[in-house]
């Protein structure tokens, strides 16, 4: 018997979504049906005998949230920790590994022949090897994640959702530096672009949000986090990004510098640094926190602000000019704009940092409603500009687990219990 | 018996303006009671046995154009030679050295405490010399004729003018990296930008134009030359600026990248240049030569695009892209904006490059005039925009020399002959 659409959208299958770090496992488990969470939690300090689980359940059996110190020395026993808690008599939510239908694994670098999820095979696997030269920091221990996976979870098929697909559609002149020419055709410099399953899923809820077609949605989408990117939308496909060969280039970031003079590190070696120390300082001592000597964290420097704090004042002014800026040169290369949308930890709560921006969005044609804006925090989604202005802007919060899932889902395609 | 402002202006005060390469120096010797200029010249490949001197002369004696391969060791030997082409019996301007009453020095860097242009004593020597780490390149010969002019011309007074003066005015927010404190206390490592002269020199000239006073004028000063920066002016004061610690931040040029992801810095060097050569690599083979590999001039690049060339066709793209971008990004910090000004050599030839270019401002308002731009060339001056647009585009030729003759002029005070 031939199974229908409606069969396959009301099964209960269930997806796992896993986010591995150098030393860290994020995951969570969703049920398809409602896409639900059925337990999530993160695996720190791996490679330490002092690792630590934070697992929260919300299954048949209740709800519930533990904290665990374990041994995890690798990703594989990391992993098998993880499975052991969603399968528990007590706290679990599956009867049985074998109850996992399909695993979506995030991959931040796809490198330049990537340009959608893909189902991992052996080919995936290389391809993801490939390019550890252009994720140094963050291929490898996808590649273990996805590894220790596949070593215990046999039958289900696994599906990578790369962080730079949703920016392959960017154009040769948004992707290109003006470098010798040899250095992107043998050494793939080139714009990449990261938080791209944000970007998707916000523009994806944007268009349905406005009443517009997909493929006919224009935006600046603002990922505001820690990391920090913008995106250009144009047909909703992205037309420009913010981060560069690697996420270090673009907005000032919680530790990571964003635009500089790419002079200032040759001046640092010069000085007597070497290359290792000034990536270093560039990605973990630059940024929010480098500028402000306090902090990364947006909610501590505005209240140091507050309290007359110099450096975090700074921090936060030069933080919200870039995004301006880079706002007013989408704005420009873009044939028309619907919407300015706000996602990611700042952008989703911070009503100061949306206010100061939106002051400068004016000359565009924003008009802030404060009160919105006040309420537009802890993932509530909705305009924060008054009713017809000429350029709305939006909060609207961003789900890159639930999209990894949906792509999951997709690939895996109907499956039977 | 004192003299009055009229005296002042009337007098034929001369001046010598003088901008020293690492290998070469370019002079004007201006006629101040009409600004006219008696003589000006290059002279290159200073260092070697074949420098050569291209001299041309408009003065009581008749209009002359000289080329003469002479020896010149050094700047202090090449001034010599100048001098005595400027005091020759037949083709001199002037009788004696000491009708030259003041020199103006063009100087690159003035590090952070530099506002102004400044009369040239010890301790003024000490400052650029302060700087040199900052100007590597610019600096040591901007000091060598300095010394070879002082040591010449005696009695006149000598000025500094600064590339960096005009952009002394651009708040911390501009102006600030996110990279560590230190780098910026102890490293000196900020923005500071660079072609001020000729940013002043097209503000003043705009605001004439376009009938506001000096200090009430907001624009976007596009200099696009072989280097090229763009300076956003609110108040007639410049708040931000493109080119960064260095000139190789911010737009596409000739040979320079402009902004690139920082860590395509460490990545060439991780697969084997040295600092130095990444340096050399970013500074002269990149910008419109690295896209193109064909050249670093926009009329061949223009020239081959329309001949089917794709790289130049990328070269161009990615060049006019950028200036969009940069235009769009000042647009929105800007409280309000009278025009964008267009100069330098391709700013003030390239009707191609500005059609591109107002084709993306028309989401900021300009609607380009197609007879008028394909006029505004050659040194004309004029609006390239339809009359009553809300945001006209302007080009006005940049004079950085006569700029700096004023400056000099000015701090020099009333002479007699």
């Amino acid at each position: 018997m031939g199974r229908t659409r409606l069969d396959f959208l009301r099964m209960a299958m269930r997806i796992f979504v896993v986010n591995c770090g150098s030393s860290s496992i994020k995951y969570q488990l969703f049920d398809m049906a409602d896409e639900s969470v059925l337990a999530k939690g993160l695996l720190e300090r791996i490679g330490t005998t002092t690792a630590m689980l934070h697992h929260s359940t919300n299954g048949r059996r209740g709800k519930g949230q533990i904290d665990l110190q374990i041994a995890a020395p690798n990703h594989t026993a990391g992993m098998a920790v993880i499975l052991k808690a969603l399968t528990d008599r007590d706290i679990g939510v599956l009867d049985s590994i074998d109850d996992i239908d399909g695993v979506g694994h995030r991959v931040v670098h796809g490198g330049e022949e990537t340009t959608a999820s893909s189902r991992i095979d052996e080919k995936l696997i290389a391809l993801i090897r490939r390019n550890i030269d252009l994720a140094p920091l963050h291929n490898p221990p996808n590649l273990a994640g996805i590894e220790a996976a596949m070593a215990t979870i046999h039958h289900a098929a696994h599906v990578a959702v790369f962080d730079t697909a949703f920016l392959s559609t960017l154009p040769p002149m948004a992707y290109r530096y003006a470098v010798p020419n040899e250095w992107h055709t043998k050494y793939h410099v080139r714009r990449y672009g990261f938080h791209g399953t944000s970007h998707r899923c916000v523009t994806l809820r944007a268009a349905e949000l406005l009443g517009k077609p997909a493929d006919k949605v224009n935006l600046i989408t603002c990922h505001l986090g820690n990391g920090c990117s913008m995106t250009a939308v144009a047909g909703g496909k992205a037309v420009d990004h913010s981060m560069g060969m690697t996420p270090l280039e673009g907005l000032v970031m919680g530790t990571r510098c964003g635009d500089i003079d790419p002079a200032i590190v040759l001046r640092m070696i010069a000085v007597g640094m070497s290359p290792a120390e000034v990536d270093t300082a560039l990605n973990k001592a630059g940024g929010l926190l480098g500028l402000s000597e306090l902090s990364n964290d947006m909610r501590d420097l505005l209240s140091a602000a507050d309290a007359g704090d110099a450096n975090a004042r700074l921090a936060v002014d030069v933080f919200v000019y870039r995004v301006a800026k880079y706002i007013g040169a989408y704005f420009t290369i873009l044939p028309s704009l619907d919407a300015v949308v706000f996602t990611g930890g700042i952008g989703e709560n911070s009503t100061p940092v949306r206010q100061a921006v939106c002051h400068y969005l004016a000359r565009l044609g924003a008009i802030m409603d404060e009160t919105r804006n006040s309420q537009a925090v802890g993932g509530q989604t909705g305009p924060i500009t008054a009713d017809g202005c000429k350029l709305p802007v939006w909060v609207i919060p961003t789900n890159e687990e639930l999209m990894i899932a949906r792509d999951t889902a997709a690939i895996v395609g109907p499956v039977s219990h």
